[in-house]
């Protein structure tokens, strides 16, 4: 497999999980970080990575991966001849506009530059870049290699055929690319999030229920359907009329209930202390390091699960491609 | 196994999983429906499902189980010497008021009268019972036998201790309870629900993301996580310094983002009818019941992750108990 070049400009954990994502896929991949100490550690993170995935039977061939992995002494030997750059700067809009004008000056013209973005604008942070018909937002998921979700968000003039180049890069790496058609704030998936987030918030500080026994109501119905069926298909499935009837039954009681939801209250103070005791009693402090450890290796029986068990036509990024 | 009785006064789908549930626990089941017929049809339902299940792992020793249940000609004999009568009649105030005041005047005085109500007010429900403080409301997911899920909800009289035997008998059910301090309107798991619905609703009516596109967003990203990680657990995993850090920086992000979010407004017409066009598409309206066996399976899969994966120590209603 030889796909051609992928180049990681920034190494956190996200340029990490897409340099991983990338190698994996058969692409060569050039790593640029202004610390190279950064990059030596990347290249060791990336390495344990594959080594946790393929206990789960994810991956094969952790050495050939490896070598598909090189680190650039400069930014312009990284996006040499790349496919696609994949901007994974801190998240602010200085940094992001400054390191997509530079990678814009260095890269090849018809390289895609693509935005690890996880918030702002698309307008703002392309403002000052060479060629922004080629710049478009791919923001994955944290950790990038174990959540497939990858939201693309052109900016005002990003060309149909970025997108449609980003889309197909995407789902070579296994991942599920969704488009939004147009920006709003906290893009699509961190709206979802936070619908969910500020309606708890506002339950435990009115008293309804404790954090543990909400979070327990999250992972004993609503997030185990989710997982594998989104909230369309899930109203579809309540109905023997499907979706329709279902919208023409429940339609008015949503909406009763939609008006009554806290989800643009301030997170009062009593709320947070008493979520962090019951995180704390929960998880010490000390323990939160292996704790993530553990949920990244449920994240790999759920990615065992959906690309090995049994798939549902319409939520699977593979079967869509 | 010899637990005492369960009364199960309704044989609808809600009726049948908490027969299931209680005869597999142990439990001698007694089912009680004004029509004959749908109690036979009870009795095969529940064999099918069982039958499921064991294909998964997840029962053992259909015969026996079957053998605990059986059809009571009245509602006198069906709750007789019950440890706990389930309602499950229909969800209309008038309903529910009536088979819980005929249940009062036929039950011992010990019997907790447990209603499955999904959205009304138990100070409403229970307005009529003879001996209000042994009943609570016990609200399941639907199909109750695959998603752990059980809503409590005390009335203004249930005493504590009709919560605290409740909730003892849902953990011997392997059902997750949850306790609701105070009556809010869609309890707590639809008040989550309505507000990831109606946002997506809100962000298909404005041309942000296609229903398809919206749903993959769901399962390869936020399903998935809080399929095993409710949200308060997800924050706290997603700093390091835990959900305190996680609070005092995303605070104002989160609340700036609660109110741009759409979740009060109505379901517009071309929202509705683009998720119906999209759903169609994928599930042609003769396919929704083999989709809906497709669905169960998935939830028996969880099931059996659950039980036997590795546990997060806050999450797992078994480990609390």
């Amino acid at each position: 497999m030889s796909l051609g070049k992928a180049a990681i400009v920034g190494v956190g954990t996200i340029g990490r999980g897409w340099a991983l994502l990338y190698a994996k896929a058969g692409y060569r991949v050039s790593l640029f970080d202004p610390s190279v100490a950064a990059m030596d550690a990347a290249l060791g993170a990336i390495a344990t990575s594959l080594d946790d995935m393929a206990a789960f039977g994810l991956v094969r061939g952790r050495d050939k991966i490896m070598a598909r992995i090189s680190i650039a002494s400069t930014l312009r030997d990284a996006v040499a001849d790349a496919e696609i750059i994949q901007e994974s700067a801190p998240e602010s809009l200085d940094a992001k506009r400054e390191a997509i004008a530079e990678i814009g000056r260095e890269a090849a013209p018809l390289s895609i530059i693509a935005s690890s973005c996880s918030s702002l604008l698309p307008a703002d942070i392309f403002q000052d870049a060479a060629g922004p018909d080629r710049c478009i937002v791919a923001h994955p998921f944290n950790p990038p290699h174990l959540v497939p979700l990858v939201e693309l968000l052109a900016g005002p003039a990003t060309s149909d055929e970025t997108i449609e180049r980003t889309r197909a890069i995407m789902l070579q790496l296994d991942q599920a690319p969704i488009i939004l058609r147009k920006p709003v704030p906290g893009y699509v998936a961190n709206r979802l999030q936070a619908a969910v987030i500020n309606e708890s918030m506002h339950l435990v500080a009115n008293g309804v229920i404790s954090p543990d026994d909400l979070d327990l109501c999250m992972t004993e119905s609503l997030g185990r359907r989710w997982a594998f069926l989104g909230p369309f298909a899930t109203m579809d499935l309540n109905a023997d009329d499907g979706v329709a009837g279902y919208a023409r039954r429940f339609r008015e009681a949503y909406q009763e209930l939609g008006r009554d939801l806290g989800v643009a209250e301030p997170w009062e103070e009593t709320a947070i202390a008493a979520v962090t005791e019951a995180c704390r009693a929960r998880t010490p402090m000390l323990d939160l390091r292996s704790k993530r450890e553990w949920r990244d290796r449920q994240l790999m029986w759920s990615l065992v699960r959906s690309r090995l068990g049994p798939r549902d036509d319409g939520t699977a990024a593979k079967e869509k491609a």
